[in-house]
């Protein structure tokens, strides 16, 4: 980074939802982002499936959200063809975006990308949860081999700032299990199980609010709750787990009657995921209504355990555009942070 | 601090469970302190209000904690007279635990010791609200004035880091408003009055599990709340706002008919203190079951709403005394951290 300018150019990689919010996010905050952080950020380049928007000075975000906006893709923009089909190694930019959709299978393409960036010496921002639940402790370390950060608030918890509680809030102690409610389309289905409506109902439901996908089995399945797990117990345990090593069971088939003596117990039905020395787990729980852990709808919730603290429960919306855009705000300027702290005058 | 050496000189003024418990943990935790955090921790004063425990090189904390346990004070104590009258100006020290109890009238006599080390040029620590209830913005100021750092994570939460979530987890955001329930006595006292309970039964309930005190005044009549309130306003929000400015209002006039109210609206009474651009209050309010900040039994919990992030709910256990020494050596490391960051080589 250019210290006397405090310019920090970024390539976002991946235009949904998110990337568009991030954007958003950058033209609102970036007077606080100067005076309070001395960032300049420049957004060099945009990608999407069908299109780039390039510009080596700092595109003008506004026109990049008009023609995404208009069109549905970067294909109608205007502007300098990239100068090369490497782009991720070969443009020059001190953080590179990697927001493109979560593949628990191959990681792809959001694995290669980090790769490719890491290797080039930029620092890397991602939501994509597949790279980090199958290959957490390689991409460490080919970041600290090549003295830059990788950083992925926003895949725990949307907006709320579930990593960084456990990594900043707590020094001095050390976490000895964690667990809790990782997705809230489940949390959803299940508040409404208990309402008493069959899964299949429920689920209907989920995907009338917009809260479940057309295909929902990374959801229902416990996938992605197993994936926030792993990134959860690399980052903060220290284990060096992948999807793999999780113990999962999905939420489609629990019986009903597993509701009803829940409720008598004055308890309800959880997708648990939990970590502790013995268990890396995910599954449907009996959960007691007084437990902090116990919130309904789209909620998510996580209990820490430290040696000294005590336990302590951090409550959120797991999701949401502006949310997840806002984690990968604070994720910016830790890594600027830390760029000002190592550098060598 | 002498750098080569990494030595910080300790005072601890206040020696009841918090200030006992904080030795138990500097013994359990100095190979950690100084591995990872290059800590050197000597404690060279224990004061408490019959005797003094002093040596200019360290004290042996396991013989302090001994002749504390035995003799409940510090009188029998046999080692060098303090140098002078005026210890907390006079003695060489780095840090000022200041740990008496809080008086929410005068602030005495934590306020003149904080003032006497502030000026002295040592960075103090303390989790007495009284204080920083009635005087924060000039203690401030003499913290600045004097280059020097105060901390008093463990006035609010007690272990649970719920100023440190405020100011480190949401970077780049701006925190607009927090509500949520800053007492844990008065809380048990709730939840047993929303099992049925008068309010005497359930005070004497609570005194005999030792969750309140024989004058239980400060905690029934808001005022514990209060002082947390003016705490977070002032340190989350940047308000200038001392006790007087709250509108407060206590636990003990409640009508049994609020309680039944607020049970067929799947609501209960808590006491709820509450920050936003126009209000600032402590008063018993109906919440909702499903609100997150909903906790039972001695609990503490607050809910940040911020501009992007949305809203984040903390929840933990509001005392208890390894759980608050927990804070004071949280705020430790974040001084040793500071003093690094800002020394001259």
């Amino acid at each position: 980074m250019n210290k006397k300018t405090n310019l920090m150019r970024i390539i976002v990689c991946g235009m949904g939802v998110v990337g568009q919010s991030f954007l958003k996010l950058l033209l609102a905050s970036s007077s606080t982002l100067y005076k309070e952080y001395g960032i300049k950020p420049r957004v060099v380049a945009c990608v999407d499936s069908n299109g780039v928007a390039y510009s080596p000075t700092g595109l003008d975000l506004e026109k990049v959200l008009e023609i995404k906006e208009k069109f549905g893709s970067l294909k109608a923009f205007d502007g300098p063809k990239l100068p090369s089909d490497n782009y991720i190694e070969d443009l020059d930019a001190e953080v590179f975006l990697e927001l493109t959709p979560t593949n628990l299978t191959t990681a792809e393409p959001g694995l290669s990308h980090i790769i490719s960036a890491l290797r080039s010496k930029k620092n890397v921002i991602t939501v994509n949860k597949g790279p980090l639940a199958l290959s957490f402790s390689s991409l460490i370390e080919l970041s600290d081999y090549n003295n830059v950060m990788l950083r992925f608030s926003g895949t725990v918890g949307g907006g709320t700032p579930v990593l960084e509680f456990a990594k900043h809030c707590l020094k001095g102690d050390k976490i000895t299990s964690f667990s809790g409610i990782l997705n809230g389309t489940t949390n959803y289905i299940l508040t409404r199980m208990a309402d008493g409506l069959p899964f299949n109902e429920a689920l209907r439901d989920a995907k009338e609010k917009g809260y479940a996908e057309a295909n929902p089995s990374l959801d229902i399945d416990g996938d992605d709750a197993a994936a926030k797990l792993v990134i959860m117990a690399n980052w903060i345990m220290g284990y060096k787990v992948t999807l793999r090593d999780v113990d999962k069971m999905g939420i489609s088939n629990i019986h009903p009657d597993e509701f009803t003596k829940a409720t008598a117990e004055g308890k309800s039905i959880k997708l648990i995921a939990k970590c502790d020395k013995k268990d890396l787990f995910v599954k449907p729980l009996p959960i007691s209504k007084d437990d902090p852990i116990y919130v309904n709808g789209t909620l998510n919730a996580v209990t820490f355990k430290s040696e000294h603290s005590g336990e302590q429960t951090i409550i959120g919306k797991g999701a949401g555009g502006m949310e997840t855009a806002s984690s990968i705000l604070r994720d910016l300027i830790e890594i600027k942070e830390n760029m000002t702290k190592y550098q060598v005058n």
